[in-house]
Parts: C-alpha cells; sequence; structure tokens
C-alpha cells in the first residue's frame, strides 16, 4: 500500500477539530534513525546517545522539545529537554545505565505561555501598552491550574493570588515575568499542546566488551609438548598467564572439532594430503562428530571447559569460531543430506569461487525446504557452546549465508544471553559489512589490514566515526590473522609490526592479532600474495615464543595504555591532526569531559625517520595557548613540555615508530616539580 | 510500537522455509524517498524520475533489479532493467508520460542462470571440467521451462532439444551460453526469487506549467483610465497583449476583494488614513463581501470572468492571491466569531508580530474548536474561485497556518482539480518553506531576492538542485516583489534590473515580477528597508509603461530564449563553471540528450565591466576539444567561434551585464558558411 502523508499528520484530528495544535509541530530529520529505524543503534553501558532532530512549527510560537528515552522493562519515559541550535535543529542526550535495550523518541509541544512571555519582553522593550497581554497571561496561568502537576498547584495558586490582589500594571508584570513562573510552566505543559514522533527507536545495549576489546586468536594444535605433537587444551593452559600479561581479553580459538579426512588439503593449502598432515580446522566434522564435538587430539569438552575456566582466573574470556560449512565426513552429510546441494553426478558440491575450489568444505545449502530445521540445528550449536561456558562468537564468512539467517540466530541468542557478542568475519563490500552489523553483529573485522597511507586512514575513520555508520558499526581492527599477511608486515620489519599494532590498539578501540605469527614477527609470505607461507592453517607450527626481539612486551604496554586511559576505550572520539608531512598520522582520543587525552603520532615509513610540525587544536581540548602543557610519551615514558599549538615531531622507525601521549591539560607551574623528580 | 528489524526480514518466511531466497536480496537507500515515503516526489509530463539503491544479497549469486512504476490507475507494474554502477549502487529511470500520479518501487531476483553462466566463464577460461556445470544448466533450464513465459515456451524447448540431442561438451556449451537463452532466462526469473522493495513510493504529477511559468503580478487597480482613478478588469484587459508580449504565462493579482475600512492603513503603511486611501488589498473584507466577493471598484465577478477569458485568449492564466486573513470588516467576524481570538478586553486580536502590529488584518484562529466547518469554508473560497476559471493560486504568509491544513486543502482540491497550482509564499527559515513544498505546494517563492555574490548562488542553487530538496521544492525567483525592493535594485540602477532579471529567468525555470515597478526600474526605497517608498500596497499608482529606458524588450527576449530552450525550462540541470572571476557567475543548463545548451555569464557588479577566462567542461558537454565550437549570445545576437575549453569573457554592464548563449556543439566545417551569411 503506497504510503499517505496525511496519515501521521491527521493521526488526532476528527473532522471537528482538525486544526488542532497536536498536529502543529514538525519533528523531521531525526538522528540517529538507522533505515527509518528498521535497526537499533547500539551502545554500551556508560555511553552516552545524541539525538538529533529538525523541529518547527508554523508561525512564532515557542517550542519546547523533549527527547524521550526509557529501557525495554519501563513503561514511562524519562524526559530530557532538548535544545535549539538554530535553524530549526534541536539536539539532546541522555545516558544508558543499565544493560537491557533502551527506546528513544521526542515529544514537542508549542509552549503557549513562553510564547506570550517573549511578545511581553518585546512590547515592554517597545514600551507598549500591556494590559490586555497581562490579561491574557494571567488567563493562561488560571487554565494551566486546571491541569498542572500537584507539586505545582500551591505555587500556581500563589502566583494568582498576588495576580488578582493587584491592579497595576507594574506589580502585574513583575509577577507575571518571574522566572520560576516559567519554569513551572515549562514543566507543565498541555499535553494537548504536544506531539510525540511517530517511531519509537530502539538502542540494542551489550555489555563493555562489545566496545573495548582486545583479542588474541591462536591455534592450539601447535603447542604440543613435543615438537609437531599435536597440542591439547591441557597443554595450551600454559599460555593464558603471558596472554594475560599481556593485556589481552579475549582468547579466539579457530575450529576447536574433528576435522574431515575427505579430501583434506596438506600443507599450504595443497590438495594432495599426507598421512600425517592435520587438515584444515574449517574442513568441519568427521566420524568423530561435527560442530559440538571436540577434535579429540585437542581434548574433549570437558578439557575445554577446564581450560575455559583457567582462563576465567587470568580474567580472559574464550571465544569460538563459528564456522558453519561440512567436511564431506561431517555427520550431516549422512543425517541431513538436504542441508546440501547435490550435483547431477550424484555428489555434494563443494565450496567454490571459480576457478577457486575449496575441496574440503561442503557449504550449507540455505535454501534448503528443509531451512526451518536446519536454522533450529544451526542455533542449538551456540546453545551448546554457550552451555560449556562460551558467550563470544567469531563467524566466519557470514556473507556467504543468508541475512536473515542471522538476524534471527543473534536475536534469537540474545533473547535469552544477552551478554553474546557475535563479531563477523565480512570481508567484503561496505554494505554487506554494514548489513550484517545492522542485523545484529556486536563487531565487525574491517578493512584496516589493508588501509596503509595517511589520507586512507583519515577517509575510512571518517567513514567509520564521523558517519551514521558509528552508530551500529563496532570496527575491530587487526593487523594480521591466519588468512592475512599484509604486504607491509612482509616488507616494513619489526617497524612495521610494532606501528600496526599501535595503529590498531589506537585507532580502533576493538582490535585483535593472530598470534604469535604476530608477536614473533613472521613475515615469509606466499610470493604475489599476501597470505603466510607455510600456514598454520593447514600444519603444526612449533613457536618460540620467547625468540629475540618478540614484540610481547610492546603488546603488553599497547593494552596496559589502553586499560588506563578511557580515551581509548572509544572509537567514535577520534579526531585528526594537521601535520606538514603526509607520513606521519596523528590523532587525538578525549574522554566526553576531556579529562583523558591521548594523543597519537605514529610513523606511517618504516624505513625512513620522518619529522614534521604537529598541530594540536588547543582550543578544543580546552587547553590555554599561554600556558605549558605537559605531554608524556606512554610507550617511551619521555616527557615533553609543549606551548602553543605547534609542535616539532620526529619518529625514527628503528627506536620507535610512534608516540602515544597523555596530554594533561594543566601544568600548576609549581607544583610540576615533583612530576619530574 | 517499536519497529522490529525482522518484520519485513521474514514477510514471506514460515518456519518451515525461513532461509528462502525471496529474502536474499537487500534493498536499501533508495532514492528518492522523502522521509521514509511520507511525502511524493514531483514531476510534470516529460521528466524522468531517477531512481538509485543499494542492493546486494550474500554470497556470489547475480542479481537482477527492476525498476518498477505505474500510474495511479494502472494495477501492473512496467518494469525497467536497473543497472549497477558499482559497489552495489544500482540506478534506473523511467519517463513521466501520462498525467496523474505514478508509483515506483524495486524488485529484485537471485538470477540464478546468469549466476551459472558467470561461473561456467571463469572455468572454462581456466580450462577446468565442466561437465557436471553444463548438466546443471540443463537442470535450470528444465525448471524454468515449467513457469516460463507462453511467448518463450517454445524457444526453451528448442535448446532443450538441442541440447538433449548431444553429449559432446563443445556443444551443449556452445548451447547454453547462448545469448538468446541468457535473454530469455532474464526475462523468466522465478518470482520465488525475488523481493519487492517494502513501499511504494509516490510521484505526484503536475502539468509543465508547474515547472516552467513565468509571472507576471500587477494592481489592476492602478489602471484606472483617468489619473488617480481606481482601475477595473475592464480597463485591465487593455494590458494583457502587451503582458503576452513579454512572454509572460500567468498574471498574478494581488487579492481582488472587498478592502475592509476599520484601521484601514494609509499611504506608507500609515496607521491614519485619509477617506480617498484605497486600503491594503490584503485587508481583506467588508460590508460588501469577503473572500468570495470582488471589490466593487474592479468590477464584479462577471467582469473578472471576462478578463480570464482575454488573457485565455493571449495564452495567459490568471492566479489570485489566497489570503486567508480578514479585515475587521469581513462577513466572517459577525457570522463566525469563533473563527478568530478574542481578546480579554472583548475585542478581537489584530495580527501582530511584537512589536510590530497590522491593526488592519485579523488572523483567523486555526485552532479554534470550530476548526471542521473553518477548514471546509477556506477550502470553499478555492472550489469557487476554480469555478469561475482560476487554476493558479498564489498562498500568502502559509507559514503562518498549520502545515496540516494546507496538506489537506492542496489534496482535497486536487482529487477533483488536479491542474490547480498552488504557489506558496513563505519567506521564512528553509525547513519550513520545504515542509510546504512537501505537503503539496507546486511551487515557492525562495532566498533569491536576497543572493547576491557568486559564492551565495552556487551554495543555494546546489542546495535547490543538488540535493533531495530538488525532488520536491520548485523554487520560483522573483528578483522583485510588492513587500521586496532588495538592495541591489534600489543602487545598481539599469544593469542591476537586466542582471536580476536574467539571473532569475536562467537559473530557475519559474520566475516572476512584481511589475510594472520592475520594468519601469522603480529604485525608491524606505530608508535603510528592502520596501518600496509610496507602496502600491497602500495606494493607486499611475505607470507610464513606455517610459524611456524600460526593460519589457528585454523581457521579452528573455521569455523568448526560455521557451525556445528546453534547457532553460528546467531547474535541476544547472552546472556551474569555473571563471577566475568571483564577480562573474557562470552555468550551463543542457537538456538530456545535450541536444540543447545554454551558458549564461553574468557580471554580477552592476558598476564595473569584468572580465575573466571561462572553463567550459567540453568532455561533459561531449565537445571535441580538437574542433571549434559555435557560441551564439542569444540577447545580443553575437555570435563567437570558441575551441578548447577556455574562454575570454568581457562584461560591460552598461553595454549588458549577460551572455545567454546557445552553444552548437559540432560545428561541420564546410556547412558552416550558411550559418554566417
Amino acid at each position: 500500500m503506497p504510503i499517505k502523508a496525511n496519515s501521521i499528520i491527521s493521526k488526532k484530528s476528527g473532522a471537528k477539530k482538525k486544526a488542532h495544535c497536536c498536529s502543529r509541530v514538525m519533528i523531521e530529520k531525526v538522528s540517529p534513525e538507522i533505515d527509518a529505524g528498521l535497526f537499533p543503534i547500539k551502545r554500551t553501558v556508560g555511553e552516552n546517545v545524541v539525538v538529533r532532530a529538525n523541529i518547527f512549527t508554523d508561525g512564532q510560537d515557542e517550542i519546547t522539545a523533549l527527547l524521550l528515552y526509557r529501557t525495554v522493562k519501563e513503561a514511562g519515559w524519562h524526559e530530557v529537554y532538548m535544545k535549539p541550535l538554530g535553524n530549526d535543529l534541536w539536539i539532546g542526550s541522555f545516558p544508558i545505565e543499565k544493560e537491557g535495550d533502551y527506546y528513544y523518541s521526542i515529544r514537542c509541544s508549542i509552549d503557549k505561555f513562553s510564547t506570550w512571555r517573549k511578545s511581553l519582553d518585546k512590547k515592554m522593550i517597545a514600551k507598549q501598552d500591556i494590559s490586555v497581554d497581562l490579561k491574557v497571561g494571567i488567563l493562561i496561568l488560571e487554565e494551566a491550574k486546571k491541569r498542572i502537576k500537584k507539586e505545582s498547584i500551591g505555587r500556581i495558586a500563589d502566583f494568582l493570588k498576588q495576580l488578582r490582589a493587584s491592579e497595576d500594571i507594574n506589580i502585574l508584570s513583575a509577577i507575571l515575568i518571574n522566572d520560576e513562573l516559567l519554569t513551572i510552566m515549562r514543566k507543565n505543559l498541555n499535553i494537548e499542546d504536544s506531539v510525540t514522533y511517530h517511531k519509537e527507536l530502539k538502542v540494542s545495549v551489550e555489555r563493555k566488551l562489545a566496545l573495548f576489546s582486545s583479542w588474541y586468536e591462536f591455534f592450539p594444535r601447535s603447542w604440543g609438548a613435543q615438537p609437531g605433537k599435536h597440542g591439547t587444551f591441557k597443554e595450551c593452559e600454559k599460555l593464558i598467564p603471558e596472554i594475560a600479561r599481556m593485556g589481552f581479553d579475549i582468547i579466539y580459538l579457530p575450529p576447536i572439532h574433528p576435522i574431515g579426512k575427505t579430501n583434506r588439503k596438506g600443507v599450504n593449502n595443497s590438495v594432495e594430503c599426507k598421512d600425517n598432515d592435520p587438515g584444515c580446522p574449517w574442513a568441519i566434522g568427521s566420524q568423530e562428530g561435527g560442530h559440538k564435538a571436540v577434535h579429540p587430539q585437542l581434548g574433549t569438552v570437558k578439557s575445554f571447559r577446564h581450560f575455559i575456566d583457567k582462563a576465567k582466573e587470568f580474567d580472559l574470556e574464550v571465544a569460538l569460531d563459528l564456522a558453519y560449512q561440512c567436511s564431506a565426513d561431517h555427520p550431516y552429510v549422512k543425517v541431513h543430506p538436504q542441508w546440501f546441494k547435490w550435483r547431477p553426478d550424484g555428489k555434494i558440491q563443494y565450496a567454490e569461487n571459480p576457478p577457486k575450489k575449496y575441496e574440503d568444505i561442503l557449504p550449507i545449502n540455505f535454501e534448503t525446504d528443509d531451512a526451518g530445521n536446519l536454522w533450529e540445528e544451526l542455533k542449538s550449536i551456540v546453545i551448546f557452546w554457550i552451555g560449556q561456558g562460551v558467550r563470544i562468537f567469531r563467524a566466519d564468512n557470514p556473507h556467504t549465508k543468508p541475512f536473515a539467517f542471522w538476524d534471527w540466530l543473534i536475536s534469537e541468542i540474545k533473547k535469552d544471553y544477552p551478554d553474546t557478542i557475535f563479531l563477523s568475519e565480512a570481508f567484503t563490500r561496505p554494505n554487506v559489512m554494514y548489513r550484517l552489523a545492522k542485523g545484529g553483529f556486536s563487531q565487525s573485522y574491517t578493512y584496516f589490514t589493508w588501509r596503509n597511507t595517511k589520507r586512507e586512514f583519515i577517509e575510512y575513520l571518517r567513514e567509520l566515526t564521523q558517519t551514521e555508520v558509528a552508530e551500529y558499526f563496532r570496527p575491530n581492527f587487526w593487523p594480521n590473522t591466519p588468512d592475512i599477511l599484509p604486504e607491509q608486515l612482509q616488507y616494513g620489519g619489526r617497524p612495521a609490526f610494532i606501528m600496526r599494532a599501535v595503529l590498531g590498539a589506537t585507532l580502533s578501540s576493538n582490535f585483535g592479532i593472530y598470534g604469535p605469527a604476530f608477536e614473533l614477527g613472521v613475515s615469509d609470505a606466499i610470493a604475489n600474495k599476501e597470505e603466510y607461507l607455510n600456514s598454520e592453517k593447514y600444519e603444526i607450527k612449533q613457536w618460540d615464543w620467547n625468540k629475540e626481539g618478540h614484540l610481547k612486551d610492546v603488546l603488553a604496554a599497547l593494552n596496559k595504555i589502553r586499560k588506563e586511559n578511557p580515551a581509548l576505550q572509544l572509537t567514535r572520539n577520534i579526531r585528526f591532526c594537521e601535520i606538514n608531512n603526509d607520513s606521519i598520522l596523528s590523532y587525538y582520543k578525549a574522554t566526553g569531559d576531556y579529562s583523558n587525552i591521548i594523543l597519537v603520532i605514529v610513523n606511517l615509513d618504516p624505513y625512513h625517520t620522518q619529522s614534521g610540525f604537529l598541530q594540536l587544536p588547543l582550543d578544543e581540548l580546552g587547553i590555554d595557548k599561554g600556558r605549558p602543557y605537559l605531554a608524556h610519551d606512554l610507550l617511551s615514558e619521555d616527557k615533553y613540555i609543549w606551548q602553543g599549538e605547534t609542535s616539532y615531531i620526529e619518529l625514527d622507525p628503528q627506536r620507535s615508530p610512534a608516540h602515544i601521549i597523555h596530554i594533561k591539560r594543566h601544568m600548576r607551574r609549581e607544583q610540576d616539580f615533583d612530576y619530574f623528580v
């Protein structure tokens, strides 16, 4: 059915009362409002929601606009006055204080008393006769008294009593322009003069970890006690203290399930597989079980639970991979053959992206007529691992499954387990990635891995943080993954690894690495590809985690800085700074009250020392241009006393490719001594 | 009720079939779509609607997107294939060919045959085994045959027959990659694989005059046969041939109704009124009648109809003023006192905008409890004048009446009289002006009157033509009105009048003047105001229409150029050109097929000769940089042969402040001779 313009406008209007002012205020261009309210925005507890709208009415009447908000459980609205910014744009904000989703809307009223008072003010200035106006004011008060909130009735009665006691224009006007009276009247606007926006917009509230997290991915099979021997969960427990020391929050494991044997891939993704090749963990399922089983060489469901418990002791959570695909040996193939695509030659269709073939992996046919049962089974996998204590899932290639499936799955899971976090591994076109985020994914992989130049970073971060995207898409920046070894890391050496770690950890509040390939600086790639040579995806590796030159301390320092500085626990708050060198990227992040300001300066050139003059916008930061302020590099512990907007910066990538500077806003001259002892 | 994301996604999906691909294609950011489809876009017959959307699906499948459109009277959709522009953005367009409103939407399908064929192509290039793929192709064809349109069944059967007759891979693949087959299959997509956008968006179609019009406003009372004597419609008929000669389409008359006597304003808006002062026509209503009556000194309803008929003979329409306000003597005051605001002193509230007072005018109280009857009566005024042959109304100060009233009024009138045109005289904030346009006004006054500098014009035209506003707001550019004599016209002399006329007539396809004050160059203003001294609003003027230096011939030339060049009959098509002088504004307009290109160059400085180098974007215009092209100034009849993108421009405001150049794209060297003889 076509939408009729009158449908909302005449909501309250019968034939007799069409022009009632309840329809006089227009509320337009409400933001945030994702796809006309179809999708919620996302927040975590402690964040604000800033709402803007164009609000106006015909004529000269004054408007009061209230931002309304409530949690799902509350019946009534909380109200916040919105402020006019001029040209009909109004702004207001409310805090997210509790777990659970919120709703917001806007209610506007024609404010008759304010309108009357404004007109009176102008007439008084112009020294016009106001005797009739004063009578009108009294009438408005008398009307208001009939419907005013209990707590105000007494005061209004007082005012009216005073007004009735006098005929003197000066006395009457003095009473009527009393500020207390204006405040009372504003709080008691006639609901019949108000109009509420026709939508209730939703805020999906998740726990803090959805916004601020450090992920550490590793392959447990590479941590066997003896060289070349398959590692177990039990053996992997010994890694936990060190991962915790590096400051990570989440241990993410590639699929831990039995691996198929049919068409198993050999080392370097070879179609020839040797007997002792372990296969790719994403080829899920064998006679030993499917998505709800643990690979026998890793251990058991019980030993996995023990691993989770051990991690918990170190404040670490364990994330699992949600890869909805099967090896040919997966039990589903026999039990539910209808969930796969069958070819005319009687074989099941394996995954392909012509001319590429993935013979060891069978995609699930989401278009099966048995989709209802399929979806329920896929949901039961998540429920199963939630039962084992997992609350974080990294979805593998979600963009190759229907959006409707993810919308449904995530909403189903969150009903019972609202603390569940889903990370979308969709390396694809922006609209697809954004649609998955709208549908409920808490976080998403991004293009960060391939962004290298200053212009690229500024443009990309602008898109992620300064557009509507920032309201629902939480980026997670990964310098590397088992699938991606970017060119910068292949050629740039240790400075490049540090530079990428600093960028990932400070540009985005969510960040992750695939270790220990990252902290050991592994840079050997397949020729002309951005892929690891001898990838851990197809073989058991042996890692010397304490090899000279490892970056574990750098990562530990970065995560410590992130945890100690709330400015780095947000992504939306990034602002770029001017610096007259295209090889140096600089940005700052600050908390809303500017109590924590972190300035990051990164040399994007891993080969050469770069220098330039940085412009710090002191006005924005509330720093007095005439007074010195302290710039404390949290990486090197160097401290600089700066003054004014311009500072000389020089970064030698061999020493350190980056500064992460805590800006101390107001140095008190006398007390600075103890800062330097 | 909160909106649920799943509500549209699961529309067709039962528990058994949740993942059916009917829900796999996403259609997002459809444009134009005004306020989530609440308001229609506007077009006239002959225009196109260009529709863009982000369209994508999960996975690798090919998509076919159809732009759907139909008139209100048609049950079925017309279909146009949309084209992908990359990064999920698709575009399509359809023509408005008939009177009456249109609807449009988008239907997308997973195109299984194209998907299959694309995969086959890649495998063939990679020389992979395609035997199974060919069998899959045949299966797709066989499935399609069951539900294919009648006219294609024969050809599909032919193809299948050929396919069954062979086992040879080369023969099979040759048949299956036949382009005719692809075309047939694309035309016969399975409706079950398709999804239709959840809104039908509306196009409000008006007649051409809503888009392209020249308005001439004059006060009939100033055209009496004897000096100072009140003019009549009969006497005004003698103006019609000359207004037609100047090329105008519409004669717009200020209110023609009886004028109130109570608090009548004297000359120059004085509160002291002399006996023979005629009063302001906007103070409507006296004992002689109200909004449905004709001022006795002008004539009768009958003589007004005669005036309309006379105008029609010259292809001129007559527009009336719709000023919903009353003098204290209006019959409504006695018959419907409840339609006005009454003050505590027992008097009716007159119009005021403190400290300004309009004692001769009573605003209507749209918040009256009797609003139902009030609205019907106000509608009946429009119906009355429609009955006399009027189809164009200029609404006075519509922004001081409720938006809901105008929404209702215009929609009611257009139901029975779709050829009615409403011009909104809302000189107020942009959001308010745009809201009135969304609600149905065909055209609107603008800020043109106060835009003077190059930057102001470029920014304002960008807002009006390159944003969503262009879809529903049709600007009407007036260099002057009885209310406004802008400073430029007060000080700039004849060059300023010509410059403003050229700008109004070529920047906007709708344009109007208040004459003969304009063509006679009246520039006397009230001190420090942009208002006419001795305004015709308060007195009867005597005009010497043929006074030396009049601009009637310039206006005639401008309107002739507008009528002969379809490029000037649109506003959205404006593109600005670079020129290295901030006092020269240059822009071009072209028809969609570039068969008509008009380049306008205006010296914005009425005092000095200005010159500069103009950059004409020849690539955009499809002009060969290596060949000369003819630039023909339609104002001066000068012709220039230009070559390349840069041309020297010099404009002496005393000679002519503007060029309006017809660009002849491809000069054929040999045939150019006859162009110059």
